[in-house]
């Protein structure tokens, strides 16, 4: 016996096993709801509407996630549902993805570091004399590495299927791409000229691509999505366990990556007008987690401890193997991999931010769902894993939402409270940005105090106007960003005690990265000749607001630099530098990996590090 | 506008443009119609017999190669027949294709060529420690090749894909196998012993699997079947011109032979009870058409003046890339080319013959549809191709059959004709090994002159019973072999004029190619020290026969040999060897090609081969 299950707003009907969770029925029929916490009831992300049918009773996780008036309007967690009587239900709308500020680079590569372009694809114009001989005969091959001078037979034969077409439609005059010993594509005429790459930056979050001339180095174009398994889970543990011992998972996470590209690479064709034929090496970075299953590996045991990956040597594979819509023979090169949970995006970062050859010591923080975080100089490197998950990119927070339209992406708090949002449109949500400014403000205007303790009992001491916007509600206190009305808003905007407790273990994570790699390496603070801040987030965060809640050490600001993308801008300097992409194996195996929970004195410094710094 | 034709016996129905023929419709709606002759309406593989509708007046074509009694019983050769009304049609039945009398190989391989085995396939069991430590993390990867005391990383990711789970599940016991310095397997527990090869010889007729155990050489199981192409023609320039600039129709060829071999792979796993994913290696050979179809490779240029081929290089791909349904990374082996028309399938022979080895000159005859000769010794090897057509397989003749159930395949001619057929059933048709005996008997009676032609105004010098098989109707000269009633056959099995004339142009190529490197090699019928008969088919000829007919120059007849099928013996040896497979490489390389149709000679040796010996 099955119970029809009815989801907006697609219209589609779904046959359902009685006491199946709305979400999990939707997943099973390919309508995807996203469920950020993995469907553990611990974010909003997966709520939908009830429009038909009984609505059932609250459960507590609807309450406390939701708040009264949501579930007064009938919403509920689709994880926390399960299906007892004919239902319609619809799902929340999704916010519009195509306005993200998630950062793509923006400068020439070799502007950054200074490298020598040197992407290891060559172009050689040949004119090849087709075979003549009935005796003694050659091949085409034959001819045509004879022409180039060259005796390899690192030929495809999806290669040679077209070659004698090509070479005799030509009259022999065509042009042969390499990489190494590889033959690559041999082309009608001459197309010396069309040389393009493509680099890929796969975080747990986001993903951006970037398409390069491999001469110049120069930045055609950049595209960036969110990361469309994010679904299944918005953390890695969560997209582990989705796909744990289970391969139709592991192949759905896989098969959504690969879209997800490909719709990229569509894009970027489409905004540049270079055919995706003319991308002949593509190079990855992302964590571990997201390197695996982008290979379709089994990454079940990179969620167990010890937390192993399953390799991490650099890998060189042709794109048609991973169904990339590039040239079907582009190599595409993956960086090399340092522990489960430190990934090639972090050798990535070593990579960008040259803190591998720094005489000094210094820190690279990569913010992101899965942070990690680097310290050290030429002379040793230590990386850790910083996982905040994805408050600071403003899931998991009762009104956040990612930078898009309409966020709060700046808070000032005087007297008042005043925000601005991305577009400066009416204010719908707040994003990571926002949320780090508006805890800076509220310690500063005492709002919460060091433990983050909303401070409903001292609001008198306020200005009226703020204090006014310290409220209790049943047992959950709340500080009102954005009454409904204010600058537009459809409804209000508020952080609840919830929501900063998911900051501080955000902020924590990192702070305590930051702080045990300083123990367990014996730098002092004063040592440290710079922290760079990374990530596809970094850029929009402000220095002040972060030092202020510490989600990075007391160093003095001049120390603390934005370095964008440097996970991304590491691909592309091994997209067009084949010694870049050499010395990123040497970095990778010469980072010491060190594992913070194992580590006795980790708990007390996270603790230390959960509350706030004190004026 | 289209016309309905319904097709029996699975009764499709398609819709036609009017005038198509009914084979092209057929073809094109993916209905199976063997089309031996490519569909020039020159045998009568693709009869069908009309069962509604208008029977359309026969054409030339269908009274020449049907017969009066088949034209008035409905029967047309479906290449000739264009569509105008609509009509039901049935497709001749096929013959019993699994009786097929295919010579599969039946000995030790290093019986035979007392090879050495070193297949390359290595197997090592191995106990691997898994990662434990958190920090200075390894990987499986890692702990794996530790474990081996190898270095190597020449792991293809699809490998990895399972590797934590087998590590795990089997607590780190495993076996690897490896061929070089490519890793092929990480299996559960002790599998040392489990290591086949796949031999696989793909002929433009037939195709011929056999599964030999990789320590010991043995024999465990051999599968023969028609090649499928054949249905979109019979002849590999029929092949290629299906092929030809029509990557569709290459697709199709391709998808055919790719399904044959993994058909024989599912039937060698039932009789043999090994599992698939025990199959680490394979080796093809096969002629430059065969092999270029096989990979995809475009042959149309093979089929034009120079006939060049797109690659001679031996090449080793893993199975998945040809969807080849063994273990997906065995390494699939394909031996080099020496020219368009003397392919992996004459270097085989070569090196199963030990001609290359041979102090005297020596003389390996492949007969197959495209036959190719080999003359020479150790000092210099010369080779040609032989395009004898389908003819000596029983095609392209009236009453011609595929050596199956009811064949003829002995014939006597004394003062009457005595037939034998295979399995001693009623008989049905004739077969190559019965054409053979048939012309020697008809022959040495002086039924057919040296020209070949039937002596019908001769008949009465003849014992009265054969004379009374020469007839002539209508234009046409016959000899009965059997009439209706004779032995229980169902109708009368006749050899016409034109049967003469076919197996003349066959046998005229054969002879003439040998004669022709005799000549260009300078070397007399009395300095051979040896012809070897090679084939699927050469097993079941009479040598007398073949002599008499002239099929194989005037030698004496123990110096005439069988050797069995030697393409598929030379796969062997490389499977089991792979020296033998080194060696395969510079055999190719040694052979010199010589290219008949353009020497001056050429043309009266021919005319000269193809007429009958004197007494």
């Amino acid at each position: 016996m099955t119970i029809p299950l009815t989801v907006l707003p697609d219209n589609r009907q779904l046959h359902v096993a009685p006491g199946t969770t709305i979400l999990k029925a939707a997943q099973t029929g390919g309508i995807d709801i996203t469920a950020t916490c993995g469907g553990r009831g611990r974010c909003t992300s997966c709520r939908v509407k009830f429009v038909r049918g009984g609505i059932p009773p609250p459960t507590i996780m609807d309450e406390l996630q939701l708040g009264d008036d949501l579930v007064r309007e009938g919403y509920r967690l689709s994880c926390q549902c399960h299906l007892t009587e004919p239902v319609t239900v619809q799902i929340a709308p999704p916010l519009d993805e195509q306005a993200f500020q998630i950062l793509g680079a923006d400068r020439r590569v070799q502007d950054v570091a200074r490298v020598v372009i040197d992407a290891g694809i060559s172009k050689q114009v040949l004119k090849v004399s087709l075979p003549r001989e009935e005796h003694h005969q050659t091949s085409d091959l034959e001819e045509l590495l004879n022409a180039a001078g060259r005796s390899t037979e690192e030929v495809s034969p999806a290669l040679l299927r077209d070659l004698p077409a090509t070479l005799r439609e030509s009259g022999g005059e065509v042009t042969v791409t390499t990489f190494g010993r590889q033959v690559l594509a041999v082309e009608k005429g001459d197309t010396a000229l069309l040389k393009f790459g493509l680099a890929v930056d796969i975080g747990t979050t986001s993903v951006v691509s970037t398409l390069i001339e491999l001469e110049s180095g120069e930045q055609l174009a950049s595209v960036s999505s969110l990361n469309p398994q994010a679904v299944f889970g918005g953390d890695l543990m969560s997209r582990i366990a989705f796909a744990q011992f289970n391969p139709a998972n592991l192949r759905k996470l896989q098969t959504r990556i690969i879209g997800l590209l490909n719709q990229h690479v569509e894009e970027i064709v489409r905004q540049s007008g270079v055919l995706a034929k003319w991308i002949y090496k593509v190079v990855v970075v992302g964590n571990t987690c997201m390197h695996h299953i982008l290979l379709g590996i089994d990454p079940s045991y990179v969620g167990l401890a010890p937390y192993a990956p399953v390799m991490r040597h650099p890998l060189v594979l042709p794109a048609r193997d991973l169904f990339l819509k590039v040239n079907p023979e582009a190599r595409v090169c993956l960086l090399p991999i340092v522990a489960g949970f430190v990934g090639a995006d972090a050798v990535g970062v070593a990579l960008a931010t040259r803190i591998y050859e720094s005489p000094e010591t210094r820190i690279a923080v990569d913010i992101g769902t899965n942070g990690e975080v680097l310290l050290g100089s030429k002379a040793h490197l230590w990386a850790c894993s910083a996982p905040a998950g994805p408050a600071l990119e403003g899931a998991q927070i009762r009104h956040g939402m990612r930078g898009a339209l309409g966020a709060i992406d700046r808070v000032a708090i005087g007297d008042d409270v005043e925000v601005h949002t991305i577009g400066e449109a009416a204010p719908l949500g707040i994003c990571g940005s926002g949320i780090i400014d508006a805890l800076a403000g509220m310690l500063d205007a005492g709002i919460i105090d060091h433990t983050g303790l909303i401070q409903v009992e001292n609001r008198d001491r306020l200005p009226p106007p703020l204090g006014e916007r310290v409220v209790a509600r049943g047992e959950e206190r709340q500080f009102i960003l954005v009454r409904a009305g204010e600058g537009g808003a459809a409804s209000e905007i508020v952080l609840t005690q919830d929501d900063v407790r998911q900051v501080q273990l955000a902020k924590g994570a990192i702070a305590s990265g930051v702080a045990m790699l300083q123990h367990i390496a014996g730098i002092p603070g004063e040592q440290i000749a710079e922290l760079m801040l990374a990530g596809g987030f970094g850029n929009y965060i402000s220095i002040r607001s972060a030092l202020r809640i510490g989600l990075v050490p007391s160093l003095p600001p001049e120390k603390i630099r934005y370095v964008g993308n440097a996970a991304s801008l590491g691909a592309q300097l091994c997209l067009v530098s084949e010694p870049e992409r050499q010395r990123a194996e040497r970095i990778a195996r010469s980072i010491e990996h060190v594992s913070l929970a194992a580590h006795p004195d980790f708990q007390d410094i996270f603790v230390e590090c959960m509350n706030f710094p004190r004026p």
